[in-house]
């Protein structure tokens, strides 16, 4: 099956390969880590790989960075505070490349704007537009290990930029796509993508494969294995994506592909995911007609307040009832919003909301073809005496919103009712 | 006089200049200390100059990435170093400018190779070779701050380089000379130059002005104000170069000047310079034959060890002695290769040495016109009873070799006969 050139065992066949390896904050946070790293990069060399190496910073240090900035502004110039951020980074490859000509490699690094990285100028979160990947393919041909900071670039001013919070898989992914490498490899604190979070199910297991659009939904979910902008860029640009833990020796991580396996018999559902991060807020008695969401959210909007679900159903005598869920932190002053602001414009009855729920969702891509899926979730939570509060479906997810205190419980039935107690 | 375009007091006569400012570690060294040379640069801002700011690492931080890296190599590959130590003036830039923001100011940050300043690529100790300044031209115009990192430059392929310690001097001074500022203006936490040092003399005072080749022999004599090699280049591009205090609201600090000011009654000595860091060592009954000195000083410099003072006496018989000092803590290495391999291959009669010395010196411009000011040194010192040991001369200087414990009262009686003790 596809992915089998990025698997760690080469004894029997040979491969010869070129891999983008992401090593993230925590897997570079200490010497000895960065030691290890530079160990199992001198591995894959000795095996005859190309390696490619996008690191972030060392773990805390981006956060340092941005305290001490705030010593100066309250909301730091995000020009100046992208140059100040970027060194992050640029520490980490130096240390990593010593690190790796210290064991006898060849190593070399780069910044985002020595590579270079061409991005957008928006400062903090640009968009990678271009890469310059020539000279490291001169580097790699040469035997190097290429050693990238990642989360950054430059603008075609030459401007540092960087790529905001997770950016670094961005890079690797972007990287991987403008070199063809054979698999991008992010290394990260946990060994791939699990059926759910093993800390609430003891049952729950790594799944070998994920798609593109299940990791998309985990993602969003707040499964938080992989930025989601880079699962979308690996989805465009057709990488081969794989989330490896940089703890263990021998795991193969969970592949995310991006077409249907037809080959294989596939659980219908790959995963619970869940999130208690956020409240729900309903306006009540609506006038149903054209223009009304906009005239709800577009306020919520303005004050830059994200709203997750949003579920208006069919309404009744010209009034409908309006609910959306945004991050808890938000809730307050959204609620704010729509008493102040929404209700007496739009003259509805009422606004009413909580911040006491969880949304748990399942997913997979074989519910796309199985029926049943959504009545079966539905009974199970209800022989548990879990009452719905919200539902919202999408053609490979279904959430629901319940009571916070009934999360663990529904997503505990849930990943025992749809069989991912055992691996597949 | 020259140099009052570059006064902080514009109360009286309003000139506006075009400044190269340079902040050293130790005026950088906190957020509140970066906050203050925000507020000093702003007035400068107000006044209607325009403003070029070179500012270091933060005070420690340059040592404790040099720690980092050596947790990984020994012998940290020096590519890597550079990539990683310049991270520390990136941070200083960056802080500097959100701090002249926050202040209402308009300002920028520049990298060494966002400049671009090109260097050779002579890793830890590159040398300026050209200032891309047109860039920063254009900012001025539009009234912004140009805040640039000090110590720092990029090859022309790309890779980072350091200039090495003390490097950002340099590059305030190249910003100066490629952008024709009319004063470059060296920030330190001294406040000038001094006839000597206070904690020695307590009547050392500060020069208004004092002579670039002066300055050159107070450098290397250990007077460390300003790095020797920014001095130099000032000299060589005619920059105008003032040391000034970062702590200090009015001070006028210490004029560079690189011309003998024939207007003025100048002093005699400028100086007393001392160290107490040397060894001595002499290699007795050396056959006076050409060649001998390569001979003797070939396998020091192999062993890269610096030698400073050298003197040769005429020879008797054929035979001469032949002595130099080097750095104490290079004193056993030194004995043990002259003694050896060199006193056998030449035939020398003995090594004897000794690393209880200090050289003291005295420096000054004057003594090219004026006879007897060595006859003065040595009387002097004669009539407090201490003992020359080696004497060396060039046309500003005259250093002599004493015993360590004499050193203070040398510096002290010196400083007192040449009438520096009093301001002129």
């Amino acid at each position: 099956m596809a992915g089998a050139a990025g698997r760690l065992d080469t004894r029997h066949i040979h491969i010869v390969a070129l891999f983008v390896q992401k090593y993230g904050g925590t897997s570079v946070g200490s010497t000895e880590r960065i030691k290890n790293v530079a160990r199992r990069i001198a591995k894959f060399r000795a095996a005859g790989h190309q390696v490619v190496v996008v690191v972030s910073a060392m773990s805390g240090e981006t956060n340092r960075l941005i305290a001490l900035a705030r010593e100066f502004q309250a909301i730091p110039h995000p020009r100046e505070l992208d140059v100040m951020v970027s060194t992050g980074e640029q520490v980490s490859v130096a240390l990593l490349s010593m690190a790796l000509i210290d064991r006898g490699a060849k190593a070399k690094s780069y910044t985002g704007a020595q590579v270079r990285i061409l991005t957008d100028n928006a400062y903090t979160k640009a968009r990678i537009l271009r890469i310059d990947e020539e000279r490291l393919r001169t580097d790699l041909k040469e035997g190097c290990v290429v050693v990238v900071a990642g989360f950054q670039g430059v603008d075609e001013n030459g401007n540092i930029t960087t790529l905001g919070r997770g950016g670094s898989d961005t890079t690797a992914v972007a990287l991987a796509a403008a070199l063809g490498a054979d698999e991008c490899q992010i290394y990260t604190d946990v060994d791939g993508v699990y059926t759910t979070d093993p800390r609430i199910v003891p049952e729950a297991h790594r799944l070998s494969t994920v798609t593109f659009e299940e990791m998309l939904e985990m993602a969003s979910l707040g499964s938080k294995v992989l930025q989601i902008r880079s699962v979308e860029f690996a989805g465009k640009y057709k990488v081969k994506l794989r989330v490896l833990s940089s703890f263990e020796e021998e795991g193969q991580g969970t592949l995310i592909t991006f077409e249907e396996d037809k080959d294989m018999e596939r659980a219908i559902i790959s995963g619970i995911a869940f999130n208690r991060d956020e409240a729900k807020i309903t306006v009540l008695g609506v006038p149903d007609r054209p223009g009304i969401a906009y005239q709800i959210l577009g306020p919520v909007a303005d004050a830059n307040i994200d709203v997750d679900m949003i579920i208006q159903n069919v309404g009744h005598d010209g009034m409908t009832d309006f609910s959306f869920t945004i991050n808890r932190n938000e809730f307050e002053r959204t609620m704010d919003i729509l008493k102040n602001q929404v209700q007496p414009h739009i003259g509805a009855r009422g606004v009413v909301g909580g911040n006491r729920i969880a949304k748990v969702s399942i997913v997979g891509v074989g519910m796309r073809s199985h029926v049943g899926i959504a009545s079966k979730m539905f009974r199970t939570l209800a022989e548990e005496g879990i009452n719905i509060q919200m539902i919202s479906t999408s053609e490979i997810k279904i959430s629901v919103v319940v009571d916070e205190k009934y999360m663990e419980l529904a997503v505990r039935v849930l990943h025992k009712v749809f069989e991912l107690d055992q691996p597949s």
